[in-house]
């Protein structure tokens, strides 16, 4: 399906707080000193349509259904593939990409309860059989995880969806974690578990590691710019 | 799946400028004076997200994929079933809504050329299986609908689509008029054709009467008050 594809698309997954935004930043550092051509976006948003659909999404103001909430992020994702991802890919670059499929997963599926069927066909339609190169899933226990993320800012709609909510949505990344890439669902493409716990150097260490062990062609320049 | 359901749910389709807005009120005249329970909504919209999407979904000035957009309009859509549609529909309505399914798939599968079982998937999603109890199909040649609709105001994005796109969008529900109810799509339920063209007294009576061939009920109290 991604025959024509010459990038790597990298997702960050991960609880909130897990430090996925720092550690794609660091890796972008990273590649930018080494000259790797490389492009980062996150979701919800990346365009036009995505920031305004994000805007809805976050409000911590309003009240959205499950199922629209599954489908707002599932348009954001369409227009994403579409007008960002794909073209980047084709050009070669390194794409970095906070949240994919995984989220969906997480936040949907396990924690909203919608059906995985509906939702795993919505995500096919979105992402026309997009599959990331690599996803890697940052594990930090999810009431550490979103302690660091409410010092951040006031939480969000997401944020504020209570703590049930969160542990089906950490025990979902802690059962991909454990899985692994070897037995991931096919939208995930393969998937590595990096510790997100102690100094986010130690972590952007991990993290180097992670990729630049599937990726042998980064292996010697992240290295050298390392 | 709708065993609970008490009101009836009926839907206006056709090409743009076909006079569902016009018809569906003079229906909404016609229920009030007879002191039938009803409300009426529009797609996209009818709940304060559906609004925000709808808002997204015609501006001009965007760009958005066709992707995108099917997504975006279900994501209304399910918003709108389950906050307004379900609830009116069990108090006992009668549910007006102008576009369902029906221009789903006219305008996303026939005219954007997207996959229908992806469409189909994503609406099943939105709607949860709930089917429309008849949907008054509005027939009118592409061509003299927009040139109606173009009369009202500048064209929205969609309207501004180009002819062929209209063209495939007439076809589709050409289609639906010539097979009717009884072979028709599980999501549209049972389709009507009722000929749009002519003074808007001439077609409103013929809009009465498919309703009230339909809805038994409905024949004396709409009867009387016409």
């Amino acid at each position: 399906m991604n025959e024509k594809k010459r990038g790597r698309l990298i997702v960050f997954e991960g609880v909130e707080g897990a430090g996925k935004s720092t550690q794609l930043e660091r890796l972008v550092g990273q590649l930018a000193r080494a000259g790797v051509p490389h492009k980062k976006f996150r979701e919800p948003g990346g365009t036009k349509l995505g920031d305004s659909i994000r805007a809805l999404l976050l409000d911590p103001g309003s009240t959205i259904t499950a199922r629209a909430e599954a489908l707002l992020f599932m348009a954001s994702r369409a227009e994403l593939v579409s007008c960002e991802l794909r073209p980047a890919l084709d050009a070669g670059s390194v794409v970095l990409l906070d949240r994919f499929f995984l989220s969906t997963y997480a936040y949907q599926i396990a924690g909203r309860g919608l059906a995985g069927s509906d939702v795993r066909s919505a995500n096919m339609m979105a992402t026309d059989g997009l599959v990331p190169d690599l996803t890697v899933l940052l594990t930090l226990r999810a009431d550490v995880g979103l302690e660091r993320a409410e010092r951040r800012s006031g939480p969000d709609r997401i944020e504020q969806s209570g703590r049930e909510f969160h542990a089906r949505v950490e025990e979902a990344f802690a059962e991909f974690a454990t899985r692994g890439w070897q037995n991931s669902h096919e939208e995930c493409g393969p998937i590595v578990a990096v510790d997100a716990s102690g100094d986010e150097s130690v972590v952007q260490a991990r993290v180097l590691d992670a990729v630049t062990s599937r990726f042998h062609e980064l292996r010697t320049v992240l290295g050298a710019a390392a």
